[in-house]
């Protein structure tokens, strides 16, 4: 169950996760964190908005980040340190996100590997992309 | 139910949630994301960990800051660009999170604004910290 | 509160429970268990396979008849042995699920009675078909 | 994302999950099933019965078979024909269930294949034991 060290990963290595975004996800979303925006739970306010529908949180989303590099690469074990995010376009209630980390740094000597993140639709299009920061876990002896 | 706009936004103003994260608050996170990481719902391998314990995802109280931004400053109507997040400290099972946000850069010509995004636990540490990069609400006619 | 002892059961006594199984079930149920295989929870990966869309977790049919058991026939106080479960047909979202439980077998001496327990859908098409078997209540005093 | 087919497993090939198993679960649990069984949701009820305190439904514990299954060993794209259980002792609120599955049975003529499936807490007692039917997924062309 434990993740890959430091020395088990090489640019390059990418893996994913991927989830239909269901009303069910934003709704205990939104209970979970407070975030009752109603661009997220409100159908008649999201109508006169800019995407004339209601919107998945873009940190829903991230959310998806975290489990790929939480549960596959590097996975368990490992320090989430930083996150950087670009929301670049809404999902919708129904989308199928797929969040796809790739490694793109390694430094042995501080145990810190960075990785794209890159969030795309089932259309293709990207709707997050950031680089997230993370010190795998340690050597085992 | 609107936000404030560009023109109602000055550096300095300031605004938080905050709420203590519960057992049930992670494990429907998990469960929506797909984060099911050990350190987050394994209690018998998150003791062997470096938190000892359980901990809550650095993503989820990331998911505070949102709320905050969404519902109160700039709040409802806001386009979320994207966020800078470090994850400082680990938060707990039952710890008491805060995300404040404060506006530091108003940009009237894009209309976008800056916000330092600061999570807190109960003990004042600093669990998270980062920036925000968002779009507030249109004028109104 | 209490449920039937085994001297108040005969066979061919019979109960169900029935609900319409929604996406929010599925997605909680997947969150619960750590179950997020594409076919319930991927419309897109679904979509690919042999039912052409997302179905249920079969094992989330299998809990309705735990719930006739445990809260009807023999009811409250029975202790759960054993289950055996044939999945016969798939479960689609908006399905709605009758398990029924039936007596074929009572076991005074040794405190055990079976169950044949089927799970149809609203076309009266069998999805699960199985047996329990538990131990009832003991005799009130 | 896909499985394995049943050409690329072995008898004695295994996988596992595991999990603390939350009140929230087990409540959750209850509302999706409608076990509404004092046995799981009522402490002063469950404080008289036989295990002195509320437990989780073993169908619950069941579900991280599932898991194993769909997720890992054989994986996505395999179909679930059935599911024998023994329910051999009670999940408390904290528990940590590992479910594990191991290939007994390749038929590779029927394309079907049998796996041991049994759950444990972390004490390494069993709390389930039962045999896994599954249809894997079909050979790629």
């Amino acid at each position: 169950m434990e993740g890959k060290t430091i020395l088990e990963l090489a640019v390059g290595d990418s893996a994913y996760v991927e989830k239909t975004i269901s009303e069910s996800d934003v709704y205990l979303y939104a209970g979970i964190t407070g975030d009752l925006n109603p661009a997220h739970v409100n159908s008649v306010e999201a109508k006169k908005g800019i995407f004339k529908q209601r919107v998945a949180h873009g940190m829903l989303s991230a959310g998806l980040i975290s489990a790929v590099l939480g549960t596959h690469l590097p996975g368990p074990g490992s320090i989430y340190l930083g996150q950087e995010l670009k929301f670049t376009k809404p999902v919708y209630f129904g989308d199928t996100v797929r969040a796809t980390a790739t490694v793109t740094q390694v430094n042995t000597e501080k145990n810190i590997c960075k990785l794209s993140t890159i969030c795309t639709n089932q259309h293709g299009e990207t709707v997050i992309e950031g680089v997230a920061t993370i010190m795998p876990t340690k050597a085992k002896a």
